[in-house]
């Protein structure tokens, strides 16, 4: 029990800082004094490592492989691995016009230049700044997405900016009308994208949320008492390393500095089965596409995985603020830019959460009754992408569901807007003077499957009426209805979209293996709800750029390094050559059908904004479920120690139940205290 | 603070034990014996009730009225209103050829008449059952929903058959395949449906999730540690009788026999200005069409509201088994069938959950930040219909957001299967010989709107791409889209579906008030996304008894006693001549364009069964929510007291933050035990 700590990293395992600094010495021997975009684990190919997780004692151990990206004097960018065994260098590749990650680091270095330029100056002075409050001007630098003017040769961040009256003031509400252009390679601004019709600052006063304002406007609310969550026995689940095993779950939590959380090996022990489900689970790719089609909105549509990175935009997560009850943290470990060590504390936190009833049942004659109650544990981490603040969590349940769950919060992306100017439907005043522009947000779940083996089949699944028509001897009384299931043979079938009218779902499916009972392939089943279509237009930018989001859902034969579905360098990609996901689904030819498959998942939201999200959004969430459907034999959670249970023949003897893990600590509200005894008088289904 | 007892029952307040004595003590003296089916509140008028809340001091306070239906000797049913003030009968119809509720007493008759027929006696041979075991055959008595072949001027039930090797097995793993027909006046059975291909008793073993079963399996698990939820200083609601106070918002919590939960005149107190929302909140009616079209499975669709009763089926909840946490209760109180008094103890549960992250920002610059958590209030009941469970919540967020949920458990219905028995895709085979049908489950909720006054308007709202073409001057990027906002104008056009392709919301809006910021008319949208079609076919016997589960949303205008969309008395309505919600819509012409109006929503989920959810099913949940959207003029949460903020001046300064509510009773789950202060230590929000 407890967290046991292992000498040799799990091949899984993050790179150690020991091992990144290894591979930035390495480097720095064979090529001098380079700026370090990424040095992170690649993962050990997935031949190899099968066979290890399958005899880990006599099959060879995976290597530790870095996987790095250098800028070198020059802007030229060298993309390689190292093998961290053999010391060495094994592949040094010179980049041609791919632009990689931004780094934190990058994007700290843009403000203090634009403060500084003198066109800047020059258009800050139009809007009604002061040359002496440069100081009080701020940006948020994007890359610059993709520009036809500029392609992808030069490296370029696009500046957003803002003014603060007070460096206090929650910058997004007084917008600036114009878009500096940064060179990072010559380090200054190159060029100003400055609107035909001008804007203004804004003269409203500012709405803030930090507690001085909130003191102006009357003080906190003073009638929340505390709830308190405690666990004094300790936590359900038991680390190894970075191995988690909670309720028949058992999987291996890695984390890098692009997808942020990681999540291999996924397995459930079903009555003493080990039974694989997923070989890799991850947010692969996301993008944020802005709605207002005049220049140069169209480039605000991050792309935030692959042109900034989870993993690097990730927060310190801190125990009784982001975080309640029983708390484990991992720490986050990547390199400094010029060559050091960057470390994120906490970067991911895993708890419990009382998940309500797992099941009940009354029998409605005699009142015998079972009331069993549920448990989830949660994978969270918290990534800040400029404005927006992303809550990205793993929910895993007791039942064989998994639940990936996503949370928007954090403030709007605001523009500047005239007096009576008209939004033309393209945003919304949310404050005198500010636009929040239309927006979606469009999530890529990698999902690697792995349902009771590597060979899965993925089948379209829909709620259907039946055919025949009502008063036919078929369908008399029009009642029939049935699931049709649908293969997707090849790549390009399988690029389908949802249908709200049929429920549609998709089975990941073992046809190689029948449930017992329902002689239907096991599988797991994708459940999402969530799930607009991409609003930008087929060939627009952003659908050029984003692949993933072209359709729900994606499936793919699974091939190493085939991970990031809008490509590994996608900074300045301008997506008019096919990329990443596109190519490999080429064709759309390539069979899919009982093989080792990924499946893509897009969902999300689209956002309409309104004040209520203004200055700062109250957390808005979107969930999907991957739900066990013929995969187990009988409900896998009756061993669950119900809260109480009585049978019929209790009832009829007048004999009480049995107490199972009735909660003494629960309370009334208004006095009357509750006990373990005094459940029984208060008891519904504990009452004799 | 704490829960006040007031003298007079708010005129929104069930009827009392009292005022349900005095009712039928008036219908006695009038009417001698008969049995009594429903005696319940019949809410004030609106036009009255509005008057009194505007000005409770001198306007009349609605009188106390008593909905009464009793069937008297020869089945001759009466519905009536009784004047408690006045104590006197104010309406006594003889109803024709209708039949009201079925009480949970007229369903406990059945069994045991069932097993003394020599029919079903020589049917329970034929299907294995030895005569002397007739005391092992139980049934879940239905109404018979409707069958041409008696039509409605007979009270029926129809019996659902199994057997129950032993009194403590789950009985619905052993169906039998005849299904006799209960006549509630003579109280005999008089006719069997018995199917052309005979199914005999299945030989499997049984499959019990009881104690004794799962002993037998190796015992429950063991590796579960307690999580204890406590509030030391108490909730942070009040309740005045019961009207119930938290976090801004105040309404009334009514329950009755038929919709159980109803929450009426709904406020938030918006800076001191007291805004309506809603008028009234309830389930008000649901179906479970099940998709077996073979004889006679298509009378399973339990209209449950309407033909059982959501208040007279719910559950006593128990203190730590159902509820979790500081819980206060609310009873239930009902006549019996014979004239006595029935007491549901705590039939409702009321309690707070810590909500996860309410909103976060930090700034990238400098890590200043602030972190708030969020509340939740949560209205529970939960309702046994024969095998099913559900569980009923109405969720109120601090930000204005009310959540409805629900979550279903119990047990499948299930049928008997032959030995390589095709179900011909009409059900799975969740266990040998145990076929469970295709199902849905259709909630209606009615939404009695009341934003910013009774005047509201229904909109449309659709996510829709911008019009002109990529490489067009209006849509160079193609990247435009925008929210299209359709009027529903009357009854007609506002039979409206769900579409998943534009994420399609509803909008209840009063368009006679305009948001401060945004300009768009304040409102409250509704957002559901589990929406599936009605599966039966237009025409279908389900679709004409069911008529509010024809579309996504209907919008009728306000009149007092419309409450059932499905008819006040649903057992054995035929739906061949119009009834209820759609003689309310009648010819769609009428208006709904800036009156008080009220919104019916049907969302559920279909439900194709899977071996997972048998014997007993874990909870499967769904849910919609009624979110403000330019209702307020900012973020109606900024004063809520955070965890924890920095603000960007602190940091430079290096000055801690503000430490708000950090809570100091998380702990680390392995060692290091946080604290007040070690959160600084370990705190990423909190670190200096």
């Amino acid at each position: 029990m407890g967290s046991t700590v292992v000498d040799l990293p799990h091949p899984f395992d993050p790179l150690t800082l020991g091992e990144i600094e290894t591979a930035i010495a390495i480097v720095r021997k064979a090529h001098g004094n380079v700026f370090f975009n990424v040095v992170s684990l690649q993962e050990p190919r997935k031949a190899e490592m099968t066979a290890w997780l399958a005899d880990p004692d006599t099959a060879p151990r995976p290597k530790r492989v870095a996987d790095v990206v250098v800028i070198a004097p020059g802007g030229k960018v060298y993309d390689g691995l190292i093998d961290l065994a053999e010391v060495k260098i094994t592949k040094w590749d010179l980049l041609d016009g791919e632009q990689p990650i931004i780094t934190m680091e990058e994007l700290q270095l843009v403000e203090h230049i634009v403060r500084k330029d003198p066109k800047v100056i020059e258009q800050c002075i139009i809007s009604g700044v002061a040359p002496e409050d440069m100081h009080k001007v701020y940006c948020d630098p994007w890359t610059i997405g993709y520009d036809e003017r500029y392609g992808s040769s030069v490296r370029l961040q696009q500046a957003l900016m803002y003014y603060r009256p007070d460096v206090d003031n929650c910058q997004y509400q007084y917008p600036l009308d114009f878009c500096p252009i940064y060179d990072a390679d010559k380090g200054e601004i190159i060029a100003i994208d400055i609107p035909k019709v001008r804007r203004p600052l804004s003269r409203a006063p500012p709405q803030d949320y930090h507690p001085a304002a909130v003191k102006e406007r009357g003080g906190y609310r003073t009638n929340l008492k505390p709830i308190n969550i405690t666990q004094p026995e300790g936590v359900s689940f038991t680390m190894t390393g970075r191995e988690i095993e909670w309720q028949n779950w058992k999987f291996h939590i890695g984390f890098n500095y692009r997808e942020g959380i990681v999540l291999n090996n996924i397995t459930f022990n079903d009555k003493g089965t080990v039974r694989p489900i997923f070989y890799r689970l991850s947010l692969a790719e996301m993008v944020v596409p802005y709605g207002n089609p005049e220049h140069p909105h169209q480039r605000k549509h991050a792309l935030d995985q692959g042109e900034y990175g989870a993993g690097y935009m990730t927060n310190s997560l801190s125990l009784g603020c982001d975080c309640k009850g029983s708390i484990h943290y991992l720490d986050a470990h990547f390199p400094a830019r010029s060559g050091g060590l960057r470390t994120i504390k906490n970067a991911i936190c895993i708890h419990e959460e009382d998940a309500g009833i797992l099941f009940k049942h009354t029998d409605f004659r005699d009142e015998s009754v079972i009331v069993t109650r549920g448990r989830k544990l949660i994978i969270q981490q918290i990534f800040t992408a400029a404005n927006y603040e992303y809550v990205v969590a793993w929910v895993f349940h007791q039942d064989g569901t998994i639940q990936p769950e996503i949370k928007l919060t954090g403030i709007l992306n605001t523009y500047a807007l005239n007096e009576d100017e008209d939004t033309k439907g393209w945003g919304t005043q949310v404050y005198p003077g500010v636009n929040a522009h239309n927006h979606q947000h469009l999530f890529c779940l990698r999902i690697d499957a792995n349902v009771d083996g590597p060979n899965n089949t993925v089948f379209v699944s829909d709620a259907m009426a039946g055919e025949a028509a009502v008063g036919s001897p078929e369908n008399f009384y029009g009642n029939a209805f049935y699931n049709r299931r649908t293969k997707l043979a090849t790549t390009g079938e399988a690029m389908t979209d949802y249908d709200g009218a049929t429920s549609r779902t998709w089975e990941i499916a073992n046809t190689n293996k029948l449930n017992p009972y329902s002689k239907k392939p096991v599988s797991y089943k994708l459940v999402s709800r969530e799930v607009p279509g991409l609003m930008p237009k087929p060939g627009s930018l952003v659908w050029n750029r984003a692949p993933f989001a072209r359709h729900a859902v994606h499936v793919t034969p699974y091939a190493d390094d085939q991970l990031y579905p809008a490509g590994k360098h996608v900074p300045q990609t301008s997506g008019t050559k096919p990329l990443a996901l596109t190519n490999w689904i080429g064709d759309g030819t390539g069979s899919i059908d009982n093989t080792d498959v990924v499946l893509w998942h897009t969902f999300g939201v689209t956002h309409f904004p309104s004040p209520e999200d203004f200055p700062v959004m109250p957390a808005e969430g979107m969930t999907s479920l991957l739900r066990p459907r013929n995969f187990f034999a009988g409900n896998p959670v009756m061993d669950v120690p119900p809260s109480y249970v009585s049978v019929p023949s209790q009832v009829a003897e007048k004999a009480g139940g049995w107490k199972g893990v009735v909660d003494g600590v629960s309370r009334l509200a208004f006095g009357r205290e509750g006990s373990g005894e005094e459940v029984k008088v208060e008891g519904g289904c504990c009452k004799k």
